[in-house]
């Protein structure tokens, strides 16, 4: 029951490996509420990150919380997505289960908006792991919520390190313009970027911790993590995958897990180099009227310990509709077409 | 009552003097069905022209049709408005009535989504004569609008003439990335420019016509035209002013009164002394799957004529609440607050 | 020998068909002392437009006018010729000499500014018909050329109709840094471009009375025009060829010709539709201070006349080393390597 | 004598108080052949610059070097100097005499590349404090200079920091267009930039270090870091000015003072935040190809060493024109005029 202390969010995901990890994290962490998750095209196209949100959903044993499908493209730019880190199907490692929910009838865009409006001001913040075009809509439509949420946690951008150009991170570059109305809003914004997210590895110990939690989520959780891990390592010569997404999750948790900076942030749109980029000004101190600010810092052992914590308290689920990848290996009968195939949801 | 021949159109607009003549020509002719109204920022802010919408409606007589407010701000760009044309409430010349009717509660980007939807695919025509900032969001909010609706007929740009820079027109460049997605999103549009609209001059023959109709909404219309005129001559040097809006109408009621030429045309979203451009491609034979055209050439006599012929279907009006400025001007107790005041409606 | 009248240029050029026919009528017209020629990378590469220059030179006779070859790429952006409209060699259809005369040994820039500030302010023109790379690092090294110079009359541009791309010339888009240095340095520029030039047809009457002259170098011409035509119609889809350069060179000669008019001119070089375009502002009267105008309309009969007249008082010419092809196919040892075939001269 | 290891260098400057430091370092040390110096816009307009040039070489005594004035303006933008950090006369502070030399009448862009064409090919290393115009002019005016001078080693950039905007450096964002032609001319540029000249700050040590040294020359460099520390300390909040354009020359004397690392640089010359910056791809190990390095980290002690050091070498000189301020003070007839006050130099 959310006490005093409880931060309500909306996800806005693009499952997605790490989007995977940070909507278990919010399910089973007991300071967050999860208001909703929406979803908007990013790291796969709509349908398939919808789909995988929704078997997300199922195998954390998530219920009562909408989901909705959002924007199938970015306000300007041409879809773009990323296969080469997350395969094919966005989710691609562990077979993946039917989803046992429906989505919520309205778009994204509106449950964020009636989610919003219909809390206290000042309660709800939103968090984005994913291209800001679902919040970029929602303020153009009702520009209301801008002074209504408590504030922004993205993860996106970084200062001033890229992964998708040498200075710009898929999250932002993907759909820039949204990203410039989403910093420029006047909201507070905390950009949870690559500074931060490269300091949450998943090391083999990582590995090791969350395996030992014993159950079937976590089990999930590894055959996500080994995916991702090869294809980090495959794509930008990792060691060990960066697990961006939850880091945003855990600043709502435990904003002293992070150590965040204020610095004015605008969004490069016509830069032939620089397109997506997050430009902080480090020049000085901020302006008292910075409404922007940086992760830089992680705490490495706190962060993975809430997310440890939260794979215990879901513990077993009851109705995953999984077959951690072990198990299926030797069951005769297992149906291969549920790896990695996207069911397109109502969009 | 609506036959084969009828058209339905929503009209999203920025009443605005032409916006209004547009608006009384849709409800007075009786090819046009007008299933909706939407407003948006252009010529005035959102509540101004708001509510300049629901002022002409009263004294037009349209009941049973739903307005509904819009975007308050273009995509990206800040808000650029046109008081040296439309003065400061977006409307200025008569006196205008407090509005009689309620906005529907839907946003408008929902109201056109949910009235292109409820009709049949290939039966609604969108008439913008504003940004098209309402008319983007749609497109990202319900992508399926686009095969939806018939074609989309706007005021706006030029071949290559400009009115608010040397090549830009002003309800393409207050929002050229909401053009951009409008002009690329795969629909029929007919680009109603400034090529043709500076064709239809309100001359005083013209003027003398309207008068000669005899009723208060056509009184109306005269005192508009009167501050347009003025404010057309001080601002850009034109003897008589070019009344733009009504000519998208009048197209989708009488194509053949408009030579329309199919032509490639891009928007320019980038250019230092071309931003919010119209670019067409004239140097061969449009392509088979070109979906873009623009009108060149006005018959100026059977414009008017239908302008004409929608004032004196529209007769007298029973509860306009306004008062033609010859008769005020003899009231002692006239409200001059009602000049030019705007009503913030709930946006 | 000159006299008051007489009109002092410098033609900077890439020949190119139309930069011969440019530089015969430069040659031939009495009003015109043509003090230097020099070449730049444009409708073919540095070296190959620079022997083009030279052995029409040799075909013409022209002797005692130092010739110089300049900037070999464009100020920014990468080279781009073309082949389709003047062939490989730039100069294709009629068999070339080999150049009889050698190449200045200054860089074209230091011709430029050498030959403006030897002469009296206010009497050289410059005549450009190629990119504007060498006015540009002209004006740019020796800043007072500007105000030294009489006029810059240049083949160019358009308003606004283009043949590279829908709004923008081949000699602006090539290099539109260039050309917005030279727009914009305060000097009086005469814009001569598509707007006038496609008026320029070479029809069967003209090439009739070309080939009536009679002589080596009227055959010549007539050879170039055979190509050309054929490449425009291939190309573009023209029926008789826009002989473009000629008519810069004309309008020196006789400004009566052509119908010039003041106007603002601004280059774009930021636009993702309208690189290179050269936008004019049409929107009023030019102001007091504009010092840009286009020319727009052409007396196509006197101006063919003065190509004519050119042709007749060049005359034969005593060592062209050139053959006619209908002359040419009849001989068994001529040597097929000259025909189309650069020679670098030194760059 | 100059034996097998010294290094042949052309120093473009915009004097400009750390690059009279880099001037004298240039002249005193013992493995720099200073052939040449050349001049442009930057710190402060071109007839300053040049005249502080001349002021330095007669305090250092510099004789039998060439130099010329180049570019007075960037290629495609507006000047921007920097009195805030130079003041008024580009080297405000100590009292500059009259030059007792003439300029060499070559344009700088003349003077560099007869140099470079002049020396064995691999021998000459360009050195450039300042806005990179003239090697820009240089680079297009002969291509040829690329493949013969050694290296370029400029001051400017930075990895991702700035100065004059949050991600650019003034030398760059000056004329980011010649940067562009510089970075991307093919051959070895060092960017010697914040990161690297951020950590050559004039600390009070320093000052004694020089003081120490007890000379004439050494008191005006005294005086101009007093002069530019004050500024610094006034414009950016630094406790001790950075010196930022002898540290190119310094890596050139021994590039082992700095560490150096090799990465691809781009130059931004579109972004709206991010325009000038230097564009730096840290995601991998740089490809083979790569010609470009960036400096990262300074010797602190060694780099000041050269410094003193040249200054102890360079000693008294004769004909200084110049008294320290300590000693004018005390001088009742002495010629306020001198100060700051620039003398046009024949441009």
């Amino acid at each position: 029951m959310p006490d005093a202390t409880t931060q309500k969010i909306i996800l806005d995901c693009d499952p997605g490996h790490d989007d995977a990890v940070a909507l278990l994290l919010a399910h089973g962490n007991p300071t967050i509420e999860l208001l909703a998750v929406t979803t908007v095209v990013g790291n796969q196209t709509l349908p398939k990150v919808t789909r995988n949100a929704l078997a997300v959903a199922r195998i954390a044993g998530i219920t009562g919380v909408p989901f909705a499908a959002g924007a199938d493209r970015p306000l300007l730019r041409e879809i773009e997505v990323a296969p080469e880190i997350h395969g094919e199907s966005g989710l691609d490692g562990p077979m993946l289960p039917e989803p046992s929910s429906e989505l919520d009838e309205r778009h994204a865009v509106d449950l964020i908006i009636d989610t919003v409006m219909a809390h206290e001001p000042g309660t709800v913040t939103i968090v984005p792991t994913a291209g800001l075009t679902n919040i970029a809509l929602a303020v153009r439509k009702e520009p209301r919520i801008v002074e209504r949420v408590k504030q922004v946690v993205l993860m996106g951008g970084g200062v001033h390190v890229g992964n998708w150009s040498p200075v710009a991170e898929f999250n932002i570059v993907i759909d820039p313009e949204a990203a410039d109305i989403v910093f420029r809003a006047g909201w507070d914004v905390v950009m949870v970027g690559l500074d931060l997210t490269h300091q949450a590895l998943a090391t083999p110990e990582v590995a090791a911790r969350i395996a030992a939690v014993g159950t079937g989520p976590a089990a999930f959780v590894g055959e996500l993590l080994e995916f991702f891990g090869k294809a980090y390592e495959d794509a930008q010569g990792f060691d060990a995958p960066p697990v961006h997404d939850p880091c945003a999750v855990a600043y709502v948790i435990d904003p002293t897990i992070v150590r965040a900076v204020k610095m004015p942030i605008a969004i490069e749109t016509t830069g032939t180099h620089t397109l997506g980029m997050t430009v902080a000004d480090l020049r000085g101190p901020a302006p008292e009227d910075c409404r922007t600010s940086a992760a830089m810092e992680l705490d490495h052992e706190r962060f993975w310990d809430l997310v440890v914590d939260a794979l215990e308290r879901i513990g077993e689920t009851p109705d995953t509709g999984w077959t951690p990848r072990a198990a299926a290996e030797t069951i005769a009968d297992i149906d291969s077409d549920t790896v990695g195939t996207p069911v397109t949801p109502e969009a």
